[in-house]
């Protein structure tokens, strides 16, 4: 008999220099491969080094092959190649973990455009968020090669996590940690509002849709709804720039 | 002889059904041809109507059709086509309104991808402020197509000036307005230390170069340089999140 052949792991490029440059300050291990284009090779020797310690590959190649490489022309001259990685769960430790540490949470309910991910995990970095929550649900953009690229190098310093299903964990959730989602219905309160009567728990942050924001069993578990007010123009801020608006107010600023 | 003949104006195509029902609410009149696919064109009959009374073309076309009319597979199923909008001229009529409004104004210094300027028009939009400004610079991103889309409406609500250079212009306009200005260097204020001690004019908000930022000779003319506090991780936000977040400090907040 034939021993079983282990599936092979999926692999994703991470392009441009951002991306790659934190990939290598943070998880150098991780890079299989890595490909560049003239210019941008000046810049990598230090990486080209550590490869080749390792035995790794890394080669300059011509423009129109590293567009076939990176599959995209959004390349940003270089490519490093790295295993796929599994969204992680969510144990009683990691739960622990959280709670322990006081963990400033993000939680993505089918946000669709991987832009808007990337967007949304590199200011989540930024202010110093360290896990990212999403469900196994279809529309949910997960951290592919569009995120990676657009978060800068943000993805170096989130984890993913992955749920069955928002609201239970949430249910959950709630022990440890005030929940923050957003609404464009309703007479919710401003993000300084919900500031000044205080959060008595470190803040899970909410961000749902972008054509139908959060669903509504999950607002239901919500400690606060709330609105960012407007100047009744466009209807809604972009996902993202409501994210860099929230990340600041509840977590940048503490 | 013959008599000169005027040069056709320049059209741009307003894609997507956001950024063209906007359109249509606000500035209908703009609007010379418009396009849709079958499915979108069930929404579009009041917009028909109105280009019908005026005698204007409406047309409901193939994918295909629709994607070559475009220019790009973006068109999120309708096109309009308008006159290229002028960018304004600031006069001394202008500065005076700002100033008699206390208008909050955004200035752009070489913001050069055209995503990134749409997504900061539809935040500033989004919290009222009512005027762009941007200098004559071959890498400054102008209110093209791409930024349209990605406004999704934010456009219809904000005016771009042009400007000959901005440290010249923010001399002047100093005298209305409190220049703030971003800075990842020096021991800077954060957004809050700067709101706590106080504004004395109406803000007029800088940003800057995605790579380079600010121009010194335009840090120089700010009255307050301030930098937001990240986590020491990804070194910057995108300069549409920041927007985001001194926008919602001193506009939206107001």
């Amino acid at each position: 008999m034939k021993a079983p052949i282990a599936p092979k792991q999926k692999e994703i490029n991470i392009c441009g220099w951002q991306a790659v440059s934190t990939l290598f300050a943070r998880h150098p291990t991780e890079v299989r491969r890595l490909f560049f284009d003239a210019p941008t090779g000046k810049r990598a020797g230090e990486m080209c080094r550590l490869l080749a310690q390792n035995r790794k590959v890394y080669r300059q190649v011509e423009p129109a092959e590293l567009e076939k490489i990176a599959g995209t022309v959004h390349h940003g001259g270089i490519v490093a190649v790295i295993g796929e990685r599994p969204l992680k769960k969510v144990t009683r430790e990691v739960l622990a973990g959280w709670a322990k540490d006081r963990a400033p949470l993000l939680l993505l309910d089918r946000v669709s455009n991987a832009n808007n991910v990337g967007a949304i995990v590199r200011t989540a970095a930024f202010f110093g968020v360290k896990a990212v929550i999403v469900a196994d649900h279809p529309q949910q953009a997960l951290p592919g090669e569009a995120a990676h690229r657009v978060a800068e190098g943000g993805m170096e310093f989130v984890e993913f996590y992955r749920v069955p299903a928002l609201p239970e964990f949430c249910a959950e959730l709630k022990r440890t940690h005030f929940l923050l989602g957003t609404s464009l219905s309703g007479n919710q309160l401003s993000p300084a509002q919900v500031k000044e009567r205080g959060l008595p728990r470190p803040p899970a942050i909410i961000l749902g849709n972008e054509e139908k924001g959060i669903a509504p069993a999950l607002a239901a578990q919500c400690d606060r709804l709330l609105k960012i007010p407007g100047a009744d123009t466009v209807e809604s801020l972009n996902v993202s720039a409501a994210a860099a608006v929230l990340c600041w107010e509840f977590v940048g600023k503490r």
